[in-house]
Order: structure tokens, then sequence, then C-alpha cells
């Protein structure tokens, strides 16, 4: 991380006195105080983010990251490698998930390629920033080079900082990567001190069976690549993935400038165990979105002290659980907004 | 009700052929099978209502149903009785938080006059379907009459017609009345045989004393009437409400056109009760939008064997809920509608 920017995250706290503003004027619209619930909390820390209250989101994007992971050849994945790429071209022709779900909130999609196998010609809306193809398979080394996850990382603060040039109110983050459970998992075991097998899911759908052996294949990478706990770069390069590395930065990024980042699952959930290890301010500026399938989500949350907005039973990333989430955020901030006060609307307060 | 609804309510049922084409279609969607959780389960069930995979809700209403409880005069509301007219001209102007909520989804709202004590002039705005200047004190006999009680079932259906008639794809349901969280619980009393103690909850955000209070109230007023639980209309009539019932027509002429209606919280949940027994089929037709933080309405969502989408500590009513549900429903429809299958984006299937 660059000097600039890590002294700019070392100074990044939520805004007390707009938070104060606005749990006063939330406290004075038409509506018993409190009953809007989790929105009202919403919309004060949104402002404590932004410094001031706002009327929605004008220009909203989900940054999803694509790589792949050389743990792969261990038969942890469902589904074949190739299709981290064959995705790539899938959200770049806009049949996606997240490419529906975006269009729906009025948000764009940041596609980004951090290191998938096999690469791309240049395309107008892909972001090439290929650390590799692929990473290493951590049951025989380390997933990448320190130097690499330092890379990732800034390479994420590029991404969102080219974004913000170009007008980002609000970020949700996304990944695609075969396999990319499995390393998330492995650093939600190294960061949480958690048991590999409570943090350890079934992915997009694995069996028992493919289940224990995933949690050996973790196993197996901690003992032998032993990642530092205190140290989230040396958890990023032993068992992590590119595209983690990059979401990381995309948070760290997003804080410094004062961009409010929903967070979507499980693997995001990782990238932000690696980014609030390097910048423990960082939390107050993550929403996380929706409680995930994947088993050792809301162990990560609870580590991170965040509660989800949703819960829907969805499993499948791509930024898709942040997108609901920014909608309902945009609801808070605008409620908070628009909404008449009692004396506005000349309602009768409730009575003492 | 009149004979036609009734033969037609008797009829409705899912089309079961729609939802398999939707599930069959949600299979070849590009990602894992089931990842997209519960919007899956939300884009069958659409598609078993509409008898057919739509993609997406042109037109869509939150119906708001307003009136008055003589039940306040024994102190159970923490706002004064005037304030339901008051919040009826809020949500006129477009300052209440379900204009709000209902301008962010592209929902227009229909404020219902069900029976506000001091009643309106017309306005273009306001639908008059007013039975009477608020129910009687049930703690000194029936709410309302039989009669009564009919007739606010039938405005419902009259209003959600017109809606119809309008342009209509999805319907959400809500309230305002001060005291009716009272009401509601004692009709989720009758209807489910819960204690009064467990369905009763702090409305607008009562003291410990003042819960005792009203569930005393409430205990009183179930004991006097004696609502026979085996009859709906009963119920309604001694311990009801003039926008329950109207909610609950306005549900049951919903269905009849195969209209989905999703349910705000605890009142309309009471609404609900009211509704599916008259209409057992009803319930297939009704989607939960959240768990309100009312205590009696996790009770009652167990009854209707409803799960709700939602959990975001929200007890405001309006229709607030609902708004945000209806939000859900529509990213799940169009994810169904809008994504590449497998074939159309060249992405691989799982391995076997």
């Amino acid at each position: 991380m660059n000097n600039s920017l890590s002294q700019t995250l070392k100074q990044i706290k939520l805004d007390k006195e707009a938070m104060e503003a606005a749990q006063a004027r939330q406290d004075e619209l038409t509506k018993p105080r409190g009953s809007l619930g989790r929105l009202e909390e919403l919309s004060i820390k949104v402002a404590g983010i932004k410094g001031k209250i706002v009327r929605g989101f004008e220009h909203k994007a989900i940054v999803t990251m694509a790589a792949d992971h050389g743990v792969v050849s261990e038969g942890v994945a469902l589904y074949p490698q190739e299709v981290t790429r064959q995705m790539v071209f899938n959200f770049l022709s806009g049949g996606a998930a997240i490419n529906v779900l975006a269009r729906f909130i009025g948000a764009r999609v940041v596609v980004v390629d951090m290191g998938v196998i096999g690469g791309f010609k240049p395309h107008p809306n892909l972001v090439c920033k290929m650390i590799d193809f692929g990473t290493k398979d951590m049951t025989k080394g380390s997933a990448m080079t320190r130097q690499q996850a330092l890379d990732a990382i800034e390479a994420g603060i590029e991404v969102v900082e080219a974004e913000i040039a170009k007008g980002l109110d609000i970020v949700g983050t996304g990944d695609m990567g075969i396999g990319n459970t499995t390393a998330s998992s492995a650093i939600c075991a190294a960061i949480t001190h958690e048991s590999v097998e409570k943090v350890t899911g079934r992915g997009e759908g694995i069996d028992d069976e493919q289940l224990a052996h995933k949690a050996k294949v973790i196993e197996k990478a901690l003992k032998l690549n032993k990642p530092d706990h205190r140290d989230p770069v040396d958890v990023l390069s032993k068992v992590g993935g590119f595209e983690i590395g990059g979401l990381a930065g995309v948070m760290l990024g997003a804080a410094a400038h004062r961009v409010p980042v929903v967070i979507d699952g499980f693997i995001s959930g990782a990238a932000a165990l690696i980014a609030t290890e390097l910048a423990p301010g960082l939390k107050d500026y993550l929403i996380a979105a929706h409680l995930s399938a994947e088993s050792g989500h809301r162990i990560l949350l609870e580590y991170l002290g965040l509660s989800p907005l949703l819960s829907l039973e969805m499993r499948l990333g791509e930024g898709t659980g942040a997108a609901l989430g920014i909608a309902i955020v945009e609801a808070a901030v605008k409620s908070l907004a628009e909404m008449a006060t009692f004396g506005e609307a000349g309602v009768s307060k409730e009575k003492h």
C-alpha cells in the first residue's frame, strides 16, 4: 500500500457530528422512534461515512473480480476450472446474475481480471489487473509470492480509485473464481482461529465426501504454509487468491475516499478479514449485505462485528448479495432524506 | 363476499406446469443450482401464481388502509388517536415512510379511508370506503357489527379490483391506525390459540407497564366477546378493525385475479389470518415481506406457514416492509427472466 493511502486510512473515522445530525433528524421524522429498525441504523452509518446526510446514491457500482486458483487441481471444486473464464465472458455480455441484479438497482458492473487462466484480449468493459494465470496450488507451497499479494491489493485500490474518478457514491464487492471458497475458508481459519471444519462449506454444492476432502486439503495447506495471523499479507500470499487481495484493496481504497462498501458473501468476507487486519478502522465503512449459505460466513461476520442485512440463502457470489444490500442501504438513506418531520406534516408526537 | 368471487377463490391454485417450467429454467441458468436461494423459490412461486414466467412488474401498488379503533380509549396507545387522520394527510402529501419507499421501488400508494375519526373531504388520491368513524371499544362489546365486518372485506375487494383495472402486477399491503396492534393481537390470539401475553407487543414503543395493561385489555375483550375461531368474520367483527377487514379483502381480491400479494407486518398478518381462514388456498398467493419487531408476528407467520424475506427490525407498518419485499420479489423474477442459460453463454456445467 502506498504511503499516502496508508496515512489516509489511519485518519479515517466516522463523522460523529454527521451521525448525531442524522439521528436527530430520524427522531423528528413522522414515525415512532426506531420503528424503521435497521434502516435507521444504516442511514446514520452512511451519514457517518460520508460526513453528511445524503439524498441517495447517483453512482453505484459492483466491482466483480475474477481469478483462478491452483488448489482446484486437488479436486475441491464441482465445476471445471475454465468456468471462471467463461463466466467473465458472461459478465461482459450481461447474462450473469450480477448483471441482472446490478441493472435492477441501477449500478454498473466493473469486471476485473485479477488472474484468470487463459487471459483475455482487450475488451472495453474488462479491467485488466492480471497478477498471474491463477495462483499456485497451496497444498504444495505458497499460493502466491508476497509481492504478488501486495500487487493484488494495490490493483484493487487502483480499480476503485479509477471508479471514484468516474463518480462512485457506494460500491459493492463481488467475486468469481472456481475454487475460491477453499482459499476463503483457509483465510478464515487462519485469521479467526476457528477450526477448518467449521469454516469449510459446500461451495457450489459439493456432497459430504467432497466436503471432507475439501477440509483435508485446507488443513494440509495451512499446516504446510503456516500463515502468520498477525500479518494479513502473509495469510493472503500463502492461502489466498488474487481476486481476494484485489477486493481487500477495493475496500481500503473506497474507505480512504469515504465511499461505503457493501460486502457480498463469503469470499468478500475473507477479503474483508485481510483488509480490516491491515486497517482496523475500515470496519466502520463496511456493510454486510447478507448471510450466505456458506457455513463459514457467519463466523467471519461475527469476527468482523458486522450484522448482515439479508438472509436469503444465497451462495452465488459475483456481488449478487451486495446488489440487493445496496438497494436496502439506498432505501434507508432515502427514508432519512425524504420523509417529512412531525413539524412539517402537522402530526402529533407521542404522549409524555 | 359475493358468490362469483367466492367461487373463484375455491378454484384458485398455483399453476404447477408454470412452476415446473420456472424450475427447469432456473436449473439451466448460469449459476450453481439453488445458489440464488430464496430468489429462486420466489421466482417459481410467482410463476405459479401468474401461470407463466414474467419479466418483471410494470404496475406495482401498495394499498395502505387507515381506520381508527375504539379500544384506544382504554389507554393502549402511545400516540394520540388523531395521529391516524394526520398520517393520512401525510400519505396524501407524500411525506410518510411508505411514500418514500414506494417511490423508491416504483410503486404507487393507494391510500384508503376505511373508517378514520373525523373523516375527509374528497381528495383525488384518497379512496373513501369509510365503514364508520372508528370501531367501538372492544372491551365494552363487539368492535363492529357482523355486517360491517363483511362490508369491510367487500370494500377491500373493490379497492383492489379497481386497481387491477388500472393495471396491477403485484400488490403490497399496508396499514395505519392508532391502536391497531391491540386489535391484531386479539385476532392473533383468537385464531392461533396462542396466549395473549405471547402475541402482544410494544406497538409504537410502549413500556413494560403499558404492555401489561395492553395485554389485560385484550384479555378482557376476548373474554367478553368470545370470538368464534371457526368463523373469521365473527373474529373480525368482535375484536378486529375496519382496515384489517379491508386488507383481508385486498388479499382475497388480488388472489382471485392471480396477483401476488406481499404482506407487510403484524397488522397485515392479522388480516391474512382472517383472509386465509375464509379461503385457505389464498396462502399460496401470499409472500411475507419481513419479520416485524412486533412479538406476535413470528407466531402468526408460523401459523400461516410463511417464511419472511427480510428481518430488519422494522415495526412501522404503512406497507414499508411490503415495499422492500416487493423489491426482493422483483429481483427474483428478473433473475429468472433475464439471466443467460449455460447453453446461451457457453458456460460448462458441473462435473458428474
